[in-house]
């Protein structure tokens, strides 16, 4: 698989920024969650004064085979109608990215079906969706490998237009399934625990899709490296994920964490270079199963519980003014002495 | 004292904004919070399509008399200097009013401090802090409605400049005990649970203000009423937030309530008229001991917890941008219809 070369912020100027926050004219702590993202800020950017610029929220969207033994209670046509809605700017992520001031782009990393020409949806399709894992690998290893390098490709782009905070989205029907494969596989939690209602399945539509999975992990006679899982169970929207996050991190820009989907991709991303989680903040803890488990187990405090289930990236977008508060309490609050108040603490 | 005429908002529309809601281009139910919260606004404006105006962030300041027993970590002179901080520009509610378009108002009502003319606070002083409650009543009946109608006051020239919603904060140096006092009268809870660490308190700073507390609360022989406690122990500043929420439920704006210090205040509001709570949404808990506990006590389930515990309005402020979003989901969003979705529920 290609290789990013992330590393670990400089620890440097820790103390120097921990200094900058404790004399800023507060109760020491008392901006609790804000100081603790100053910090990381501060040191992905190496700076007392960081800046955010220009902030893009990626949609990588794919169809999985899985969705054919009904995993879903959504149809598979909806992928493809809701990048329709995504254009048509009525989608519940393009208000969120018009009040943050996000570019949205939207990636067809392999949908099942043919759009029009002269779209506004980057074509990085890889195949008309994954193959069905319960019966097959979701893809080849050369597949895996070019859907980690389109996800990097595309968030270069970005970089090189001047973003440098980005969050992910996605779009799949039947993708929180596959997810719930890779959770299992990369923590050991349960499958049972990983399992959720994704779009709106009752009790027992999950039951059956608990159940098909069960078989497919049952079938799953490969090595368990990382690589094999991903590769065996996709799907490709997940996995350009993967390969933007570690491309984002290598470039040194701020990754917001959204949903049950992309905590799992980071988690994929961390078992290849543990280095990128430096770079994330959680952003949102959502209402699919599992989710939480998921956070607990990587140590992860998200920064907003409001029960959204949307995926698109809409909880990494909501945490966004969260994250720019952080970065002006350190730019704009004076210090005691500049306050002339009484240094209380 | 003042009569507020406050009504539940009219019912008959909470249907309509249910279907509205449910007809979104989104799995039912997706978006969490914000659908609880566009139902709340919906309400409040009765309206599909709710628009928040001209925000404002009111911060009251006075000094409490029971200052004088050591129940603070900061000196008693931090509450004007932090008045001069706020005028400076350089706090953090200064920041937060920045980032989410918040007009800060500054009301001067019985800080110990005489400040030059001509600075940008209201003079709505009506004394020099309160009396020490350890030994004496607070205030005066007469203290106690002068500070509610001026409160009330403050928040009608806000909407009579266009203001929909608005944000109540402090500054008062021992308010964090004088909040203590209001919450074990009018909920019950032992003072003991009541009790934190304000603005920096260590352990032996807690013991001393609890018994401090203890000991005043023992001395109360008054009649018990809602009306009594807030007179017998003040403060200033808060009972003209008491004021200022009643006015703005009665003008039907939204209220965002703030953290440990509004929350009482909001508590004690609604002692005098429940209907204020219809207009309110709670916007942070936070990080003081007790927040919690009186939240749960209301039954509140507040939008952010990020370990705030500056008061100012922080944590209200900090939650807009939600608010925000609900009210963009009901205008902007298309339906199933228009967004040409297969209806996947």
């Amino acid at each position: 698989m290609k290789t990013f070369h992330i590393r670990r912020p400089n620890q440097n100027i820790r103390q120097e920024l921990i200094n900058r926050i404790n004399c800023l004219a507060k109760p020491k702590g008392s901006l609790g969650t804000l100081e603790e993202l100053a910090l990381q800020i501060g040191l992905i950017q190496q700076t007392l004064a960081p800046q955010l610029r220009n902030p893009h929220n990626i949609i990588f969207a794919a169809d999985h085979g899985i969705a054919n033994e009904g995993v879903s209670f959504s149809p598979k046509e909806v992928t493809w109608q809701v990048i329709n809605n995504f254009l048509g700017g009525g989608a519940g992520i393009n208000f969120l990215c018009r009040q943050h001031g996000f570019k949205l782009v939207l990636v067809d990393g392999g949908i099942d079906f043919d759009f029009p020409e002269g779209i506004d949806v980057l074509d990085r399709k890889i195949r008309k969706g994954t193959r069905n894992y319960l019966h097959e690998p979701a893809l080849t290893k050369e597949e895996m490998e070019q859907a980690i390098a389109a996800g990097a490709e595309v968030v270069n782009d970005c970089h090189t237009g001047g973003c440098n905070i980005i969050s992910f989205g996605e779009m799949g029907v039947a993708n929180t399934s596959t997810s719930s494969m890779w959770m299992t596989f990369f923590t050991g939690i349960d499958l049972k625990e990983c399992v959720g209602a994704g779009s709106g399945l009752d009790t027992d539509g999950i039951r059956h899709k608990y159940n098909v999975l069960k078989e497919a992990k049952d079938h799953y006679t490969g090595s368990g490296t990382a690589e094999d899982i991903i590769t065996y169970f996709g799907g490709l929207e997940m996995l350009m994920a993967v390969g933007g996050m570690l491309k984002a991190a290598e470039l040194g820009m701020i990754i917001i964490v959204d949903g049950f989907i992309m905590t799992n991709c980071l988690l994929a991303a961390s078992k290849f270079h543990p280095e990128v989680l430096d770079y994330s903040i959680f952003g949102h803890c959502g209402d699919e199963s599992g989710h939480a488990r998921l956070l607990n187990h990587m140590g992860a405090k998200p920064l907003l519980h409001l029960g959204l289930r949307l995926g698109e990236g809409s909880g990494a977008v909501c945490s966004y003014p969260i994250i720019e508060s952080a970065v002006r309490m350190l730019c704009e609050m004076h210090t005691f002495e500049q306050a002339a108040v009484t240094k209380y603490f």
